[in-house]
């Protein structure tokens, strides 16, 4: 996918990053697609909708599980804002997402690349591809930029 | 806590899983508990939710949140009749669990005992007080005869 491509899709998860701010949660921002349409959305919503699984990406994947009437996400691809953690990873495995793309690392709670790196481990049932960075520079941005402002 | 009352409340989770096995699903049951109470009762759904979130675990705790209408458990025990995966690991630390108690280990899928033992690892952002083996011989025997059946 050339990287234009990629920053447009990811464009669409920060959108809902940025909505998240609005409403006071940390700016994080999911969706899933298939065939190139959109068919989950989810913005971070723990403290609002009173879920401590509502991360964007549990959100986004549970909107795309009932669009399909399935659990499996088979042949759908993850677009994240910042590194899933441990809980979105073992979920990205469980509904066997083919492609995970997310934007910012995140050393502290991030389970992909830091942390327990969830898909390396032996025993995970399923690994999805994985590209990392995707217009991190943005998602990062904005996670410095709520955390500044709520110090 | 004696070890007859543990099995009691344990007695509550192992009901929810039995009534999976009823419509198909892998048979694993949980419950959310504050001050003797059960605020949420959760039985593995992810193929007939069309969830792939929906663990016994998951299900008890977004219903014990929502009936705190708080994302945190704090002060509340989590109950469960199978070692939980990452992704309910993951969610138990968000939520902030106090004590988890679980039945059977689950070499291939936990990752409490096994796997990433998550709580062990040096990220993690809470770690519950942990009892296992809590009327293990059950909650294996209930997962042995449905796999069994299905084979």
């Amino acid at each position: 996918m050339p990287l234009t491509k990629a920053r447009e899709m990811m464009e669409e998860a920060l959108k809902l990053a940025r909505a998240a701010v609005d409403v006071g949660e940390v700016p994080v921002g999911a969706i899933v697609v298939r065939d190139g349409a959109i068919i989950g959305r989810g913005a971070n919503r723990p403290i609002g909708n009173h879920d401590p699984t509502a991360h964007a990406e549990i959100v986004a994947m549970r909107e795309a599980a009932s669009y399909l009437g399935n659990d499996r996400l088979t042949d759908c691809d993850l677009w994240v804002t910042l590194e899933p953690c441990a809980m979105c990873a073992g979920a990205i495995a469980h509904a066997r997402i083919a492609r995970l793309y997310y934007g910012a690392d995140d050393p502290k709670g991030g389970a992909v690349a830091h942390g327990p790196r969830l898909f390396e481990q032996p025993t995970v049932h399923h690994r999805p591809e994985i590209y990392a960075g995707i217009a991190a520079d943005e998602a990062t941005e904005l996670l410095k930029t709520f955390f500044a402002q709520r110090r």
